[in-house]
Formats: structure tokens, sequence, C-alpha cells
């Protein structure tokens, strides 16, 4: 502790929720040393392997907002207004994210996709604008332990450093959670889906033009894989493919670029003609595997914490990867703030523990209902009997937004935690499956009956938290 | 590969696994090395802190007769014949574990109790009498790699060695399958019971005896905790308490001896009289966590393979962790002979993918039972509806031995797989639920028309495999 009662605080890990995290305890008077094991993106570019774009959502700006980073990051986001599903004859089907002018912006609700290098240098000079971060690149963690007082980290160079409290952002293969599997009665997983993916850019048009409708987020679902992509503002879409490794039409079965080529014939025939570098990008590209984490408890002692993919890894098919890491960092400040930013020695202890049993629920549920998601886009999206209880579901929100909000609405759009959203959403189930359970419900489904009949359900069985 | 076919094979851990598996090969004319991170027990002594005894039972001796191994290993194991519980009150009920003259060696179907330190002895002593066995203590593992053709381990004080093959038989903590946690793809999990463990010595009587009787397995089940006493052949008994950590009855109640000796005299009044040395022994022995380990796959590739608790660590309430260990390398022994005990090298890739797939779902299986078992333990053994339905299914198997086996028979005395043990276990929960919803049950439980509907029940249900 310095003398003014400040704490001299570690950060493992400059991505997203690191760079959020010391940019947030800076604008609470804390000194904080950033250790990334990356060089600096600035000086050698994006190399992380990871995807390019990210979906942000209302959990993650009002994260920004505290931070005092919402108005930098706006000017890179683009809004995606909506799912347009492609069917293999070609037939679009959209659905809006959310409700006319409810969005955070006085817009409509809709989501952002950022580019993950941009959105990190703001966040990171930003953090070192405040003059009380400080970065150290090329820093890997090699090792820690707790020494009286403080934690001492070990470097891969062999240098140390003390720290009063420590903070693990170092994402899904975390070594800050690493060392953590190694005490007693920590409990630890990590399983990977049978699917992979690769990335394909689309370019603009000759004459610089989206090639693809840029509002909506695009998705060819096809049973048991899918395409799907998502604009960046450079006017470029991210196009995903995510298949099994294994099996029918899996990467197994696209050897090279010529095999993949007569797969997206087959299954997007509407795609290839927007992608002239298919091939070198195919062959160049890599197939990456998806991975989720779970561990408990989040902290370690009274000293270390994790936050973002370092605590929960999960798959990115809700879109809330991102989102639910800044949620941590604003949970965490909001605690900070209930001890006026800068807890004493005597109450940090309680805080992680407290920060741990909070979150841990939440990151589960977010990791269940992301997996869950990927079901739904990849297989029911092409579903007509799921489309049309989407599209009662609308309606009810249309009507009564006060009494229904999807369970995809109260995860993108509220900051209810996950583990209620959740909840709420299997009764929402138990009610749609009833109603959906009528013979006649293809003819009736806009029907005020039917929209009573649901609604005297909710009513009934969900709590108020809803309204 | 050496001139003549036979592979150089490396074991990672001397442990019970790894001794009887270094056994198996070298039976199999393979020469083999075994690295052991610890100093030679057999002069410094056992300081492995794990439980000094286990019950072994049919699925070990078959592993050990296999090996040629068994006759050693008769000569230090006890019969174990019933389970015996310990009301608070004081009153016992004892139930036999299996079925008169239905035993391996001609006696009472039974579970024998060894203790750890000799056991590992013999296997060693076996292994290096092959005079194809090299044990190499004071080996920790820190890393391997694969190399052209091979497998370079990497230990802590920098040496290196190459090996056609390596088998990870290093324990729930495993550095074998540290490495294989970092390639992609390999799901793990590791999770800790909420209950830790203590053991404390119950010695002989001054004349010599066993304290209480020596031919069960004692159990003071008490709901949420319990008292378990396993006799050794040198009439001591081993006791163990399970309780939780935290809460009620836990181990944050009993900070010191005189704490634990007022619990015992609470809850276990009939045994402190047994415990001359009860003080000193708790105050020195540690309070120990249980751990569950998951993995998949068990084999790295071509040349690595993981068995015993380092692919499947479980909890103890089966009396299977050993013996599940033990089948494991009796179901490898088995894979090898089928290619005349020396798999090609064109043969190894595909084996060692097999036993990973046939061994994985029973090594879930086993470890869902033993913590089910844990349930049953502490708590059923109490019950008197539990007592009762025991009670039903031992008649069943007493008159009609081929037509119902109950589940604790087929884990702990037959080879069927653990997975399918399980299934069969599920379908029998659903008869005895139906037999016992009878209100009057409790009079008429041994009944010609209960054993009669139980038992066209299970012949409507039940695969012929029980028989």
């Amino acid at each position: 502790m310095s003398a003014n009662g400040e704490s001299n605080l570690a950060i493992v890990g400059a991505g997203l929720v690191g760079s959020l995290l010391a940019l947030s305890l800076a604008r609470r008077g804390h000194h904080v040393t950033v250790y990334e094991r990356r060089s600096d993106p600035r000086k050698v570019g994006d190399a992380s392997g990871r995807s390019i774009n990210l979906a942000l959502s209302e959990r993650g700006w009002r994260a920004l907002e505290m931070a005092g980073a919402l108005e930098a990051v706006k000017r890179i986001a683009l809004p995606v207004k909506a799912r347009c599903m492609h069917a293999l004859a070609g037939e679009l089907t959209y659905q809006p994210y959310g409700l006319p002018g409810r969005g955070r912006f006085g817009n409509d609700e809709c989501i952002y996709s950022v580019a993950r290098g941009p959105l990190n240098r703001i966040l990171l000079e930003e953090a070192e604008a405040t003059g009380q971060v400080e970065v150290r690149f090329d820093h890997p963690l090699h090792d820690f332990d707790e020494v009286e007082g403080a934690v001492e980290l070990q470097f891969a160079d062999g240098s140390r450093q003390q720290h009063d409290r420590v903070f693990g952002t170092d994402g899904a293969f975390s070594a800050v959670r690493g060392r953590m599997m190694r005490t007693d009665r920590f409990d630890f997983s990590q399983s990977y889906l049978a699917h992979g993916y690769k990335e394909v850019a689309m370019p603009p048009t000759a004459d610089g033009a989206f090639a693809i409708d840029p509002e909506a987020l695009h998705i060819w679902p096809r049973g048991h894989f899918m395409l799907m992509a998502l604009p960046n503002p450079d006017r470029t879409f991210t196009c995903t493919l995510f298949a099994p490794y294994e099996g029918a039409d899996s990467f197994a079965d696209i050897p090279d670029a010529a095999a993949a080529r007569r797969y997206f014939e087959v299954h997007f025939p509407d795609v290839l003609q927007h992608l002239p570098d298919f091939d070198a990008e195919w062959a160049e590209n890599p197939t990456s595997s998806l991975v989720m984490t779970r561990c408990n408890p989040w902290n370690h002692g009274d000293r270390v914490v994790l936050l973002g993919d370092a605590a929960h890894a999960i798959v990115p098919f809700y879109g809330q990867g991102m989102n639910s890491g800044f949620e941590d960092v604003r949970v965490l400040a909001d605690m900070l703030d209930a001890h006026g930013g800068a807890p004493s020695e005597r109450e940090w202890p309680e805080l992680l523990g407290d920060f741990s049993a909070e979150r841990k629920p939440n990151g589960d549920a977010i990791g269940d209902l992301a997996l869950r998601n990927f079901i739904e886009m990849r297989d029911s999206t092409g579903d007509p009997k799921f489309l049309l209880r989407k599209r009662i579901e609308r309606r009810l929100t249309d009507l009564h937004p006060d009494k229904w909000t999807p369970l995809y609405s109260m995860v993108t759009f509220t900051h209810m935690p996950y583990s209620e959203a959740m909840a709420l959403g299997r009764i929402q189930d138990g009610i749609m499956e009833e109603v959906m359970d009528r013979p006649d419900i293809a003819d009736c489904w806009d029907s005020d009956e039917v929209a009573a009949h649901a609604l005297r359900l909710a009513a009934e069985r969900m709590p108020l938290t809803t309204a």
C-alpha cells in the first residue's frame, strides 16, 4: 500500500477486459501495472489469432460508460439491427433484434459490431492517458506466489514484481488461473465443442459499398453447421463457417480450397460471388477450436481474482463473451465504489469473495445460454415452428413490452443477472410450449386469444422482475 | 523400436497402477523404464500422504492374476465380508457384501483390505524381478514433447529421455495430463467435494486382538457426515472421518483435538474407547480434500496414454479407485494380447484410440457411481426404507441369483463394464421404486408375491446381461 491508501495493483492481460479494468481502476485513483505476454499491438499489429469482430450490446455499453470510454467506442461501432436468415433457396427472413426507439442512443434496440483491434487500442490509450497506468508488453507470466502482505509475480524472463492485488484477465488459457489450478479445492473444467470455425473476409463491392445488407447479422443455418457474416465498419464482412471437425459436412470433408469452394457452392450458393479472394483466404486462415471454461472460486484468497474469459470462457453464439467480461468489470467497480473506490486492506478480502460468489453463477448461466444459442442459430432458425414461436413472442412484446421480454432481449438489452434471465427464459419456454400446442396455432398465432393466453400464463408464473 | 520389435516403453508414476502396468508390459517382453517423482518407498518409507488401506475386489484380482501377481498379493489381503452400520444408540446392522460360496477363492463373496505400501512394494518387486523393468525414483516429470518417431520426456533436473510410447500413471494431479491439457481440444475437469477427510488409527487391544469386528467395514452414517473403519492385516483399523469443510458438524467446528473428542463423544460414542492415541493422531494427521477428475481423450496422439487416477480420479466411496485403475491395465493388456503382446508401429495408434474410447465411458460411470455411493453410505444406510429395499434385493438374489444381481455386486464382483452396470442399476432403481410403493411393503416384503412382482419387472426390462 502506498502512503495515501491507494493500492499498488497489477493486471495480467492487456486484452479488452484487462484494458477496461485498468482504465476503471485508474479512474478510482489506483496505480495500475498491466502485464501482457504479447507485444504492443500498436507496434506489431494484432497477432492474437482471435476473431476480429465482436458484438457489443447493452451490458458492454454500460461498463464502457462507467469507465468514461463510451463516446470513443461509439465512434467505431456499427449498429446491427436484425438477424437475416438465408435459406438454401435464397429466401431471406429478417428478425429485428429489439424494440423500436428503445435503444441506448434513442435509436431502435440493436447490437453493434466493433473490431477487436481498434477497440483494444482505444481502451489501452484511455487507460494510459490517465497517467496512472503503465502497460508492460512482452511479459508472459510464469507463476505467482503469496509473500508477506503481497503477491509476487514471476515472469518468463525471471523477473519478479510484488503487488498488493492481482487481477487475472489473461483469457481462456489464463496463466493466473493455471497457477490457481494447483491449489487445493479449486474446481476447473475446460471443454471443447465438436465444432471448429474458420473466418473468410468478404470485401466491399467494386464501388466501395457493403456487399450484402450491412444492418444485419447474416446466418445461413444448415442444421449441424452454419455460416455467419457480421459487418465491419470498414465495409467488409467477416464470414465465419462453424462446422464439425469430423463426420458429415465437416472440416475433415474440406481438405483444400477447391473442396471448400464446392462445399460453399452446395450449401451457401449466394455467398461465393461476394468472396473474390476465397481460395487464398481459405488456404491461409486457420481452423480454430471453441473452448468453454469454468472455475470456482474466481478469487485466490485475499489478493488474486479472475475476470472475463480467464474466469468463464464461453462460446461466441450469444454475442456475450466481451459483454459478460465487461460486466465483470462494471460489477467489480460498483463494489469498489461501495468503499469509496479504494477498499481498505481489511475490506478487500470480503470484496473479492463477494465478487466471486456473485459473478460465478452468472458466468455459468451465460456459458449455458451461449451453448444453447448455438443449437438455435445453426438449426432452429431454419425451423418454421421455431420461427412461428419467435413471431408470437415478438407480437407479445410489441403489444405489451412491459409484460413480455424475450430471453434474447433480457440477455442483450438489460442488466438483469444472466442467471435470473436464464431462469425466466425457462418459464417462458414452458409457457410457449403450451401456447404452441394448439393444433391451429399456425392460423391463429396473431389472435387476441393466443396473446391473452400467453400473457395470463406469464402473469401467473413470472416474477415481477420481467416488468 | 529395438531390433526384435519390442518397444522401448516408459511409465510415468510408480504407484499401484504404474507398477502393475510395468509388470504386465514386462511379461509381454517389453523393456520398461518407470519414472517416479518420489524417492524409493523401500528406502524412505511411504510418504505419499494418501490413505493407507484400500479395498481390493474382483476387478483388481483379475488384473493381478493376468500379471501373475495374485498369489503374492493374496498373502497380504484381509477378507471383509459385510458392512456393519453403527446407529447412534449403538445398535449394529450387518449387510453381507455378496453371496455365500461364490467368492473367487471358493469362499463367500467379499472384498479385501490391503495396505497401500506393502501392495506397492510387491508389485514393484515383481516388476523388477522380470529383469525387463528399471525404476528411476526422484524423477519428477517436467514436460514432454513429440519428436521424430518418439516422445521426449523432460525431467525437473533438466535430463531428457526418448521413448517409443509413454504411459501416464502419475495420479490425480498427473504431470503427463498437465502437459496434455495444453493441447487443443483436450477436455478436462477437476472438481472437489465440499467434504474432506481425516484418518485416525485404531490400534489392537492390549491382548493383540482387533478392537472391533475385523470381518466388517464399519460405518457410522450420520446424514451429511460419517465415520468409516476398515481393518488392516496388522490388526489395526483405519478410521476415517468424512465431514464437510464448512457448516454444521464440519471440520470448521473441530479446531483442535479437544473439540474433536467432544464431536466423537456426541456422534460416535462407541468409538473413542478404542482410540487411545486419539488426541495426538488428530493433531498430527492432515485434513485432506477429495477430488474427482475427468478428461477426454485419454490418449495423446499415437504415443501417450493415461491410465488410473491420471485419467479418472474418483472419490473413494465405492472402493473402486484402485480396482478401476487395475482394470484399465487388464483391458490394455487384453488389447496388446490381441496383437501377440507387442503391437507393431502401425497397430499402436489405433490401439491407443480404441483404449481411450472403450475405457473413458467406464471411467465416467465409476466416477458417478462412487459419488452416488457417498450419499448412500453416509445417509441412506441409516434410513429404514433404504435398509428394507436392500433386504428385498438381498432376498431376490438369494432366491434367484441368476435373475437379480444388485448394482453393488455388478460393480464389485463382476467384470461387466461399469457403464453397463450403471445403466442396469438405473432400471433396477425404477423396479424397486414400484415394488416399494406398496403401502404394506413393510409387512409383505418377504412374500412370494413381492418377489414375483420384482422378478417379472426385471424379466420385462432388464437385458439378458444381468443373468
